[in-house]
């Protein structure tokens, strides 16, 4: 797998110096956008070169070792461009032309010609039907239609957060959003049809991949469930999984997309829960979500302290915390005590109303009292900014959390705009909402949940 | 009511030139940041200006007319002054100061004895325990706390929503995110503990008032449900409520905040049915849904286009239109030859899939093809942003949406924080998630029923 994200040699078969050319967009971008500095061929009729990559009419032409093919072209094309990288000993390639099993029974029989082929030759493709891969470490990136901005956006943040995703329209969301936010993206693959490598091939690799901490995953169907549950048990991180086709609805027009069979969408969650993966409702939470996984300790329990200075985010937060199964920590009359001795608090029963202005040293001490009770396991706090300090403060809960080893799903009664602002100028992690802070513990208790369980598995195979 | 909005002259009773007063914040905000001209006086021990306002020792020694006493001093020392209102003639109280029902029982006696006063002086009283009132067009705030920015960003922009909130901490929530969004705040009335009015008398006001588009409310709780419902059904414009104290750990919490009994969450939501009242699922949606109604017709039936350029995104709204009781529109084959004619459009079938690139002329086409299409009761658009001529095909969209009395619930997929600037930039209503556009189309399919509901009561009271 780790040549597809850092091969020495690419060929762009099917990038030309037509108009509207999408194979040409990656010559581009691997040639004057990204700092990777690999070997790139571009591969169409004319041999033309295109943007400074040498041309070929096949990729048996080209006088070296090419490591990696990445095949954009018409459809009914493609399986002759495939059997050339099979004679040119290529064993990586990338389909990312569509028209596949997406496209009625020509379609799935070309597919099933790449198949041959493929197994013939033991090349691995990733694809057809997909937008590629992207490392923000060895900063390649073969997506097509990407700009000059998205380029060097990706290329300044190499974050620890991998995904696997069957669409390119997420990508864009995903690396946009993490563009504000305190952590960022590793590796990209998008698998769409997945002819050969499936989801549960890349989670393998993920698992492996010491610079990936949290699997993200934006699913249309499973190819394979078994060998997808067996896969996802082994892997030691927090996987976050999307799966679209809830409904019949949703699931018609994910086949049109790419192909999958509509999975029913019952056994896709039970399957999740056996597999030990946070199966997330929305798109957003692929990116909002990982936070609480790499800035903070996990919760190992369901008792929950809310601080705040709004009295109506108390009661906001008290009936999220209820409703994702998680419960308001009782705080026993010596915990009581202790933080009214801390100042002027207007109330010290969870949640703990903490007034309009309290200092910092008021803060500080209100974190190790309730961090180091083992009445708490976690902390909601929903502080005003109406003041510098009290985002200093915050700083150093942060820190506190990871001393204490409990975390605390922050959030800050404003609006999105500004809280995305303060969360990128002050790189904490702050959620945008009650219900996405509050779904934060919520995930990070499953998943210590889900570890403990995949624990347990492992003792009883080694056994 | 009206007075309360727009008084020709207010008594700030409890404001002082002492370190922290809050008084003194709203004396200065009224007379330093605000256009609004009326006259202001500050009423404290001293009888001492403050912030230019001149001072007296009662509002009893005020030489002239005093429309509307904004109290703000600690609860004991209230019933005096409001016994001195009463004597000065005051029919306008707002009491913003705490302490009252919400802090045990010599609180509620002392609020009982404000009750008695204001009865047989025939004053009106919004509060104990809240922020005030503000309204964009007067300009009149009597918010305690809050700063020039606050004051000017509020000034530049009149809206047509007016708020009913049990707290303050939510105001400055909807005020900022408005600051970002097409549609403004018009009035927001803080009702704390309302001894004297409630939400249903404020309902009443805002119904009258022309100003107004949209109510949004945040309740803790309700003093009086028949009342609340015969208001409600007596409004003839879109209802959003969000009630906190859904479990018992959230009406604990809100008790300490308001004092309010915990009502039944489950009989609330059968009075918003009855009373034709939107119950929304969170503080956000009081900001978020309110465009849908002021941009956009109602949605009159359940059957949604979806078109995008994204494939992924076409699986994921169906889903969730599906899971929101909405239907996926099924177009005629006559309907999808037509679309077939406007361009390449590589999905004819709903939802509909634009294909990576389409020219304004195919926008414009499909919107109409769609809109004019008695298959179709609204339009759920999510198209990419790859171009300017995209946003300009939206605005088009937004006027035909008019032209045809069909709605739009528009979401272009991108990070919130660009959703929001172009949102701001253009000036046309996107929604910030695909949840949120198809929630968007919910509550306006809602509130057409309910619009048909209160018709028909009103035909029977009137038989």
């Amino acid at each position: 797998m780790e040549t597809f994200f850092n091969p020495r040699s690419v060929a762009v078969v099917g990038a030309s110096n037509s108009p509207f050319n999408l194979g040409s967009t990656i010559c581009r971008s691997l040639k004057e956008f990204s700092p990777w500095n690999g070997d790139v061929f571009a591969v169409n009729r004319k041999a033309e070169d295109v943007f400074g990559c040498p041309g070929y009419a096949s990729v048996t032409d080209i006088p070296q070792e090419v490591e990696l093919a990445v095949i954009i072209t018409p459809a009914a094309v493609v399986p002759q461009f495939i059997e050339q990288c099979a004679e040119k000993g290529i064993k990586h390639v990338i389909i990312e032309s569509s028209g596949f099993s997406e496209g009625g029974e020509q379609g799935r029989a070309m597919q099933r010609r790449l198949d041959e082929i493929a197994r013939e030759s033991g090349m691995r493709i990733i694809g057809p039907n997909c937008l590629g891969v992207l490392d923000t470490s060895s900063k390649f990136c073969c997506f097509y239609g990407v700009t000059k901005d998205d380029v060097e956006t990706f290329c300044r943040n190499t974050g620890s957060i991998s995904f696997i995703i069957q669409s390119g329209g997420i990508v864009v969301i995903i690396l946009e959003s993490f563009s504000m936010d305190v952590v960022k993206a590793n590796k990209i693959v998008s698998i769409g049809n997945k002819s050969d490598i499936d989801e549960a091939d890349v989670l393998e690799y993920f698992q492996k991949d010491d610079s990936t901490e949290v699997i993200g995953m934006y699913l249309e169907n499973i190819k394979d469930g078994r060998k997808f549950i067996e896969a996802a048990r082994k892997v030691k991180k927090p996987i976050l999984a999307f799966k679209v086709g809830r409904t019949g609805e949703g699931a018609r027009a994910a086949m049109s997309h790419t192909a999958g069979m509509a999975n029913n969408d019952s056994i896709f969650d039970r399957a999740c829960r056996q597999a030990g993966i946070i199966r997330v409702n929305a798109i957003s939470e692929l990116h909002s979500l990982p936070k609480i996984f790499t800035h903070m300790p996990s919760l190992k329990g369901k008792r929950i302290a809310v601080f705040t200075n709004s009295g109506a985010f108390g009661g906001i937060t008290a009936d999220l915390l209820v409703g994702a199964g998680l419960e308001m920590a009782r705080l026993s009359p010596k915990t009581q005590e202790k933080l009214s001795k801390t100042g002027q608090l207007f109330n010290v029963a969870n949640p703990i109303d903490l007034g309009p202005a309290i200092s910092m040293q008021t803060f500080l001490e209100i974190f190790d009292i309730l961090l180091s009770s083992d009445e708490v396991d976690g902390l909601l706090p929903v502080p005003s900014l109406w003041h510098p300090m009290v985002i200093e403060a915050i700083v150093e809960l942060v820190k506190k959390c990871r001393h204490y080893g409990k975390p605390a799903a922050i959030y800050t009664p404003n609006a999105v705009h500004k809280t995305v602002t303060y969360r990128n100028n002050y790189n904490i992690p702050i959620f945008e909402s009650p219900e996405e802070a509050v779904r934060a513990l919520q995930v990070s208790y499953e998943n210590a949940r889900y570890t403990a369980m995949k624990e347990v598995l492992q003792e009883l195979n080694a056994a």
